[in-house]
């Protein structure tokens, strides 16, 4: 599939720039074929205008309709075939399986959101009917439902190319919605972005879906971003990604004369804390799991944990030597893209010259493209609680592990704690007695609590919580994964004594959707 | 019932400042007895410190505990009787039966978010089952349910002494989210604070809830608020008041180095359009009960209609001759102080010296204390189209008659629209036929849409909706009235592999709280 470069203003594509830039295979270090253009700032308005102009047919489209759209757009993907899987490995450096897997959770978690779609219920419907008789004013007929926010801007990651990008999460819980989405296409893997992209108008056209529903545009630069959130038309921001960007979005946003909301997912720390029984029990297969959850994709997800609690004993020690020998066994890996390497080293730099930290092991170099060894620090408790840069997210497979002299300082290291994504506790039945008092202690400072688990891989299911206190997110009330996503995006619509006929279809008397409201105060369908 | 005008530090009372300040009758202009003490930022500090202590045990509370606590405030609030009516009519200048009213709604809200609380569906429980033999990887247990958010600052609104101060909707539904809280007392009605909050202080003794779960401070300096806002363990922030006010919070909210939510209701000028057959139908008694909207509460609802449009025929000049006459025989009251008087006043004169606008009618000058004098204005749609500051709130019995000379400038109208807490239409069947189209336009400018009916009166009920988007409030997601309102207060989250007896009973399998869930994507009880 031969790559044109452009951007997608609604369904047309545009690349009247004259910047334009190349993706990098970063496994080689050499630009792959293909000239994309920066978006220019009338590009970006015309694309957030045709959202705008779109969002009243869109929004307005059914349940139904929604869900076929979503489940057109993950048939689409799955009909690029291998064009798509090959584009991506060359500008991730991601193996073919991940890719493979990730294109199967991203098709998922738009059937996910099609299926919520579908069955209608989240929009909230509440009824409650009027009372003319009622003392000493009658009651008024009110009802209200969620509706769409309005045009969305979508920020993609780089560090899931697919799931997270283009018809990521936050795109199919925004369609869902009934949001026109302007995605703001990662310069980590454009050509990636433009086949994605290519299959979502595939799908608006089939679906005949308004033009505008969907718009990408391309470009490196901060402006193309701003561009997007500084537009009066948007009306919120989906955005995964560093501390930094997410920030800069969010700060950009509350300054506009109508501010507005922005979901940032800005990563996290992930701790994991083991506990003394566990320790005991399990030191072997722990230490080697928490590698292999450290390490993974090249410690570029969101969630791989990055800090380590154990408290002082005999059993530390040998836990100690085993994470030490299973770190300095750990192959190095390509990373996403120069930048991730540089700010990994960056990192890495940072805590060998830390006061109070120790080296305990370094993985295996790499020898080519922009690869990423894995290390692990050690520190004491006082340090950790004197220094706050110490809990900062190091993006890449780097881990810190802390002990804990007195069982005391366990509980000033979490309330010590900023918010996370994830926090883990590895323990047995009788540590989970022992410490049962650190569990509401936890639940202030994440968005999901594991036990005898690992922060990698989320469950994209109606249960799952992908957020957290900041600065893990910008907004602790919302996930980014799992079907609650969707409620970002809708804002409650109140309608007073309207006929059935003008009332939608969701709050009218006989419940022609069949969903679950709330009527007169009681759950029904 | 003596006063003593010192802050409440939880249970414990505390007047360590040297500013001391009084309340007003503003029917008099006199000053009333008691001085109360600002609150110093030591007291402001300890006062949240206690909340943030008793968040672990509060927010700890079943249900039902939360529902009896909010009803013995409403009891507790009762119990004052007479001396709280009539310290309040003092300090407002609001009528004998106006208040006992309010009271009776200050009671209702505090009743229903305790039945909310004690029948607990609220929190969204999901359940998604483990499935170990799921392929390629095991699916885990995910469960999750909001939890409070933390320590909530509250701003009480001086228009509604009772239903929108210290045990308004705000207190009600973050004390029934599990939340303590903190309130900045309106130095409008500082006596009327005091009582309540005497009241609350006893609910919280005999309910055995943690002391710091209610804090008040007095203050009418800035840096009372502020000292709220920028407190780090202050997780969210009601208010209910000005544009200025609840701006201001919002930037600093946003300043801190943990941004938080600010929901403030900033008001809002409530647009009425009259459609064609409706007028001539019904002209006498719009023209009469629109009045009555207007000048309701002296004009000093967030619900007052200030924006009227009529399309140009014969019927709307009858129209305009009748709300004239209306407006003229309306009597002056008094407003609730003489900030507000200033403002109303300054706001008249602008109106009064806009260009395009005239005065249609004045109504019967007062004669003493900060008296409001009702007016109506009229100006041509073009002129309404040209100058933004004709949409923005006058706070007081105020209105502008706008006449639309081509039908078509409906819509242009309509999509100029910054964010309402409600619109109205009039109409009659084949109107609402006739001008279908402008429905989903008005869907996206207000919270609250309503036929045949006046904004002023809001309904405290599930299906309420008083928010809209910006700048009527900083949150079009939420509402500030009615059950929605809780969930401001709360965040999610996820517990994945929690053994039964660690679960929140909301979470465990056997569902003992018998409340509503999404158990593996279904709605059950």
């Amino acid at each position: 599939m031969k790559l044109h470069g452009q951007n997608f203003i609604g369904n047309t594509l545009s690349g009247n720039g004259n910047q334009t830039f190349q993706g990098e295979n970063p496994a080689t270090r050499t630009k792959l074929e293909t000239d994309f253009h920066e978006a220019t700032s009338n590009e970006i308005n015309e694309a957030i205008a045709k959202a705008n102009e779109a969002f009243s047919v869109y929004s307005k489209k059914s349940g139904k309709e929604k869900a076929g759209f979503l489940e057109a757009i993950a048939d689409e993907i799955l009909a690029l075939g291998d064009d798509l899987i090959k584009r991506c490995m060359e500008e991730t450096g991601l193996p073919e399986a991940r890719l493979i897997g990730e294109r199967g959770r991203t098709m998922n978690q738009l059937k996910l959101f099609a299926s919520v779609a579908r069955e209608g219920s989240w929009v909230d419907a509440r009824v409650d009917f009027a009372n003319p008789d009622r003392q000493p004013l009658p009651k008024p007929d009110v009802r209200s439902m969620f509706q769409a926010l309005g045009p969305v801007g979508i920020f993609g990651a780089s560090n899931f190319p697919l799931a997270f990008s283009v018809a990521g999460g936050d795109t199919a819980s925004a369609l869902a919605a009934g949001c026109p989405i302007v995605v703001k296409a990662h310069p980590s893997h454009p050509g990636t972005c433009e086949l994605v992209a290519t299959a979502i108008v595939k799908a608006v056209e089939k679906c005949d879906m308004p033009d505008g529903t969907f718009s990408m545009v391309q470009g490196p630069s901060v402006d193309v971003g701003m561009g997007i959130v500084r537009n009066p038309y948007i009306k919120a921001i989906g955005f995964t990604g560093s501390f930094r960007g997410g920030k800069a979005l969010f700060d950009e946003a509350n300054k506009r004369p109508e501010p507005i909301p922005v979901y940032a997912e800005m990563g996290s720390t992930n701790p994991v804390i083991i506990l003394p029984e566990a320790l005991k029990e399990r030191k072997e297969a722990i230490a080697k799991d928490l590698t292999g959850s450290v390490i993974l994709g090249t410690g570029q997800f969101c969630t791989n944990p990055g800090l380590v609690f154990v408290e002082e004993s005999p059993e530390k020690d040998e836990f100690k030597s085993l994470l030490t020998k299973s770190f300095q066994e750990a192959s190095s890996a390509v990373m996403l893209n120069s930048g991730i390497q540089k700010a990994y080293q960056g990192g890495i730099k940072s805590l060998e010259t830390s006061e109070g930290v120790n080296v305990l092991a370094k993985g295996i170099d790499g020898t080519e493209g922009y690869f990423a060894t894995p290390y692990a620090f050690e520190t004491t408790v006082d340090n950790f609680l004197k220094d706050k840069h110490l809990e900062e997210e190091v993006f890449g497979p780097s881990t810190l592990l802390t002990t804990i002299d007195q069982k005391e300082k366990l509980v000033q290291v979490i309330e010590k704690l900023s918010g996370h994504l994830t926090i883990t506790i590895h323990a047995t039945e009788s540590d989970l007695k022992n410490y049962q008092h650190i569990i509401p202690l936890l639940e202030k400072k994440a968005g999901r609590l594991i036990i005898n688990g690992y922060p990698t891989g989320v469950e994209v299911c109606h249960s799952m919580v992908h957020g957290g206190p900041y600065p893990a997110t910008t907004d602790s009330r919302t996930t980014s994964v799992g079907t609650m996503a969707i409620t970002r995006f809708a804002r409650p619509v109140c309608y007073q004594n309207f006929p059935q006929f003008l009332l939608p279809d969701e709050l009218k008397d006989e419940n022609p959707l069949h969903i679950w409201r709330l009527v007169d105060g009681e759950i029904k369908q």
